[in-house]
């Protein structure tokens, strides 16, 4: 039996529901059904569902399109639920990340039959875990066509302000290799760990780039995020791993930065084990200045990768923008203030009417 | 029923007869009670049984008592057995180290009922193997008064020339803290894997000392023996910490060493994890100067830590003299010379007759 949703509530009641119905990653079909069947309630609105993704449009024949995006899923339950609302917030499993901005987007679905803009909403699953099940992801695949659009808003928690683009992130391992020998003897070896002290030393010696886009400021940063070598207590090792992470201004391709990094590493061996692009904040299009007129305030650049990243691979200009503060997301007293999530809606409200 | 054991056949008949008494470490009883019952059979010498270790003493009233020492445990079987001879050589599992020496001690407590200084021959299980199970190790604990004397011989490998002493050992670890931050963020945190470059740093600078004592030179060295720290892949890591081994001449105490070592490390928390002291050569000794004019040749320091140091900690200088070479212990394709094992049987009788 389906839940029903009544998303004529108010945002922070229609949050409050949704944290109720519980959608930790993976199972999130009984919410994406009540999603579904609640969204299909309103004919000026096209539903599809892939998987336990929900798609809504409008078709109504403006010029341009936007998407407004988020996920339905959740971290797993942390004896958080059911919802508590107190002082003006609502706490509970998923409050933050992201029910908030996902009451906004369904609240917006629902009341907006007719915006001076076409809008794509999409309700995804499984954002929470593995890059593979990410419902937006599979959706980049199978669908493309349903994400296209001149500007897109993801609904993840930004404190109600627009974090715009995302760095792109790169990870590497620098290897050091030496030769074993019994560490009695040792100047029969040589010791890859002490020749890894260079890497450290470049590492700790790199001064990161800001690099300003669109008036936003990135800051890179490159770091090691494990070392590891060894054999045994009495042995000069003979290999010592330096695994580095970069995080890259979204002007800088995943080529320029990996030769970027084989610069920086200059005579060590060097591998990409993982990489993503980062995504442009695209803020100079006219469906994005619209909204950031609207919505007020100074945007932020975003610095971790999200799945803004993702719009940005098919062309589309993104940014995060919904209520929530993204510190507490993941956070077993994570809570949203029932404030944000009305003014978010307000706002894009404003910038889809105006 | 228990194998006999004929200690009157040569020296290499006795070291193959040994190698087809298959005895890896902890099921070493029935070579135990082959040896026990072989050393009972000779009324000049009083046998002693302690779990699987054989002690057999003369007691003819002489001015001094020497040690001589050798394990009858091995390393696991490795499609090494039964022993092969060829090219005047026993090939087979422990023919090396140390049924060799083994066969050696055996012939020398067998055939000597008068030597010139009281002798006590120990044959001890689990060398091989962690030091609480290493029968020397037990023995020192429950009946050091049987390990008394003013010398000791370790049969050891180190062919048939004479290792003497052994080095300390001592590791630490040393360790850096930071702050975590997420890696898209790392101005925020403080990299600890980052600072341990100049741990690295002072490890590749190191010069290690070359000691001189009793004529002998002794290379000591510093080594990062291991090296771990890492959250994960996006996390900036608080922790680093770097395992040290270093080996140290044995005129330093383990206080010493250890004084060196936070010297060394100054502004670092360093952390002793696991400390042996060394042992010195103890050469100038009348039992040891006649026994390096009988045996000719130029003394090696021991570089590596062997249950020579054990004697030491009891106040009983020791060396290591045995025939094979050590490079091929724990080898698959182990071997001894026929000549070796000759030439160390007939230098300890000569030494143990003059």
């Amino acid at each position: 039996m389906t839940d029903q949703l009544d998303l004529t509530v108010s945002g922070p009641d229609l949050t409050e529901a949704l944290v109720n119905l519980q959608s930790v990653s993976g199972t999130e079909e009984k919410l994406a059904d009540t999603i579904e069947t609640a969204l299909a309630a309103y004919p000026h609105l096209k539903v599809f569902r892939h998987g336990n993704t929900v798609v809504a449009r409008t078709d109504i024949g403006r010029d341009e399109r936007i998407v407004v995006a988020g996920h339905i899923d959740t971290v797993p339950v942390n004896d958080n639920l059911p919802a508590r609302r107190a002082d003006g917030l609502i706490h509970g499993l998923g409050a933050c990340d992201m029910k908030g901005g996902l009451a906004v987007g369904l609240r917006l679905a629902a009341t907006l039959p007719e915006p001076n803009r076409d809008v794509t909403y999409v309700f995804y699953d499984c954002e929470e875990v593995e890059a593979e099940r990410n419902g937006l992801f599979k959706l980049t695949r199978s669908n493309p066509e349903l994400l296209e659009g001149v500007f897109a808003v993801v609904m993840e928690p930004s404190n109600a302000v627009v974090e715009a683009g995302c760095q792109g992130t790169m990870r590497v391992e620098v290897t050091t290799r030496g030769e074993r020998a019994h560490s009695a003897r040792s100047w029969m070896g040589v010791n890859a760990i002490h020749a890894a002290g260079e890497i450290l030393a470049r590492l700790a010696a790199y001064e990161p780039r800001r690099v300003p886009i669109d008036g936003l400021e990135y800051r890179e940063g490159l770091n090691a995020v494990g070392i590891h070598g060894g054999v045994a207590g009495n042995v000069v090792p003979d290999v010592c791993t330096v695994e580095v992470n970069y995080r890259f201004a979204p002007s800088r391709s995943e080529a320029e930065a990996e030769a970027h990094l084989r610069e920086v590493f200059d005579g060590f061996d060097v591998v990409v084990t993982d990489s993503a692009p980062g995504g442009l904040p695209g803020l100079e299009r006219p469906a994005a200045a619209a909204f950031l007129q609207v919505v007020g305030g100074d945007p932020k650049p975003k610095f971790g990768w999200t799945d803004v990243a993702r719009f940005s691979m098919l062309g589309v200009p993104a940014v995060n923008y919904g209520p929530g503060d993204p510190l507490y997301a993941h956070k077993q007293d994570e809570f949203v203030p029932e404030a944000e999530i009305e003014q978010c809606e307000q706002r894009l409200r404003a910038w889809l009417t105006a």
